[in-house]
């Protein structure tokens, strides 16, 4: 079963937003068994669409499109739908109700023309409600292929795949299983590692593919494979795994399914009743935010500083003035006092500090760029490490993030 | 002028990552003249890069490919590109030596056979040097369409796009001036807002194109057109804009171009010279990474605190446990203390504070889902406001970090 995913709109094709969209529909449809052929992103043009839609169709068997089902000018797709399916728009008196019910509940003001406009769909098509929104969903079988049109709004799309567009998937076709496991393996290159499982490697299956993610100092290592019995399927790649995981023992950090390494760390902490608090200067709130993303941080993650200015790591922290000042802000001594400082202030079992120059200049301390320093403190005492993370600012923050997070790891199992 | 990007890689079609690199590619050939005609993402697999390959070849003039270079044994461009282009593979001198450069000077191993593979291109292929690492670039024309190939790396890709690709596009071809102006509006959905602007919006030429595009309590107008002569070009959008702002006036925030919103409020501090600290709560540390993520934010932030833990806003900020235990921690009084506790704790002209329950479920407070108070201190006084985001986490921190730049943009623009 193989679907294509169009996306329609050319805020996507000139850059101005970055595609979310396809990659949440791709996770849930393999999640459900569906393989996705293509993503294809396309211009808000009537042409364009009919052409990836009679592309589609010749391709696949589920077509998911999201975008131009707004109430202005430059959205279009539903008229394009009438075009290839032959069809016409009528009035649905339920999607009618349920923006009329918005309107005076949520929005409390007069519908405009154009907002009634949003409840015609194409005769053929069954309306899929949209919870979050006032355009509907539509679903269109021909010839044996279904078609899927959805709003391009996230969380409209969203609410839309998760009540509707999946259960009514799963109803329609008898799908099979399928499989990613991916190792999550920090502090060795990917060709260092491919060599090392080389022999590993080829005695894989052929319907067990393995592919390498090197990113920010992570390389991940992903299994997929697809078959018809769950268990089955499941056990042929957790027996690979078993004879994988002895090889890189000394570099593996967990299982991508299990969430990112900020979500390991925070059930490690949660775990053992520790407490942790952060202090931040070159990181930005990068460190906070990313503890934060995770629900359920709140048991284990007291707060944090971010001390960007010098002037506010000696009256927040505590840190000394002689210390900067013999030792500049970037340096090993600033990132321990940050550290001591922080775990006072917030009172915790743990905790951690960058300071370093991210970026795009040298700053206050004249320290190189890609600098950084990881100040750590646990109950038993604290020390700092010296980094040189690389000369761009969004990657010297990001592998901040991911080093903070797999010391952290280190640091807790410890204890 | 039309371009073809083909972004290759299973992570993308599984979801396992979402694909940044087409935004950043697009954005860039917009800048210089070319418009993107569409953007396929593919598997790793021989016959779908072939398929693709093809197609793009019949439709456009300019083929951008990322991915499948590395050196493990899932890349397969180098071969496919081969078979395409019906050529072999034969090794570069300089590549070899950039490579054999990199692992002295860097990695600090001994080089492994699959690393010197990666010197090997096909033989009609002008190489792209690779700065940031060890996969070339590859530069193919045949038949009037460039072919262009880049790793899938994202720092290793917008380097040869920034020092290879773009400049060798402009010497090959004579390309139109693209130009697209965006005005941020702030507090009107886009029903209303296409009301409004409805008779201006007729008398728009065909040229000039416009788009609306919502998200988180901004709506986006976007204003396209495409000409020979810069200044021409220009001219026509700017006299359509000068036409729009006084509709809009009430709801104008800004330009797009110009910046996020968060680098208006920083530019608006830096240039009166004013000082800013913030307190987070719900918001989790996204604001102070919103200010940071921006070169140039030490000027005027001094710094944040994210005081998670309830008993952390008392021990840090100095609110008082007698207002949290009548008000609770979700409530507008506190949030009016954290802002004044943070501006006196970093000594600042302006403080922001906030203090919600971004879900998914109610926390301490007790407070429902989406519910926000957003305080602000400044060089006269205290105050906070309530608000209702929503019900989806993500969402509700991303629409109050809006919230707040507005906010500040209010606030600063009248001292």
């Amino acid at each position: 079963m193989r679907a294509q995913i169009i996306t329609i709109g050319d805020e996507i094709l000139i850059g101005q937003i970055v595609d979310t969209n396809s990659a949440f529909i791709g996770k849930e449809l393999n999640r459900i068994g569906v393989s996705v052929h293509q993503i294809v992103s396309i211009q808000d043009d009537e042409q364009e669409i009919l052409d990836s839609l009679a592309f589609a169709k010749a391709h696949v068997d589920i077509v998911i499109v999201t975008g131009g089902l707004g109430p202005t000018k430059d959205d279009v797709t539903k008229h394009t739908f009438c075009k290839f399916f032959n069809d016409t728009l009528i009035e649905d008196a339920d999607t009618l109700a349920h923006i009329e019910h918005i309107f005076k509940v949520y929005i409390k003001r007069e519908m405009l023309p154009q907002n009634r406009t949003q409840a015609m769909v194409p005769s053929k098509a069954t309306v899929l409600k949209n919870r979050f929104g006032t355009a509907p969903g539509m679903w269109i079988e021909e010839d044996g292929v279904v078609f899927i049109s959805m709003p391009g709004v996230p969380y409209e799309m969203t609410g839309l795949m998760e009540h509707e567009v999946l259960p009514r998937i799963q109803a329609t076709f008898k799908l099979p299983y399928i499989v990613h496991r991916t190792v999550l393996t920090y502090g060795m290159g990917e060709s260092q590692i491919a060599q090392r499982i080389a022999q590993w490697e080829d005695t894989l299956p052929e319907v067990i593919k393995l592919a390498y993610l090197p990113s920010l100092g992570k390389v991940r290592l992903r299994l997929s494979t697809v078959g018809d019995d769950k268990e089955i399927t499941e056990q042929s790649v957790e027996e690979r795994l078993s004879t994988l995981l002895p090889l890189i023992e000394d570099i593996f950090v967990g299982y991508e399914e299990d969430g990112p390494l900020e979500a390991l760390v925070g059930r490690l902490f949660t775990g053992k009743r520790k407490t942790l608090a952060v202090a931040e200067s070159c990181t930005g709130g990068a460190i906070a935010q990313a503890i934060t993303a995770i629900p359920g941080a709140s048991s284990y993650f007291q707060g944090s500083v971010v001390t960007y200015a010098t002037q506010s790591k000696i009256a927040v922290l505590g840190v000394k003035a002689a210390t900067i000042k013999t030792e500049t802000v970037v340096s090993k001594a600033v990132a321990i006092e940050m550290a001591a400082g922080v775990q006072k202030l917030y009172g915790t079992d743990y905790a951690i500090s960058t300071t370093g120059n991210a970026g795009p200049n040298k700053g206050d301390a004249d320290a190189p760029v890609g600098t950084v320093f990881i100040g750590i403190a646990t109950p038993t005492g604290v020390d700092a490490f010296e980094f040189a993370m690389g000369n761009k600012r969004e990657r010297v923050i990001g592998k901040t993030v991911t080093r903070v997070f797999q010391m952290l790891q280190e640091e807790i199992v410890k204890n």
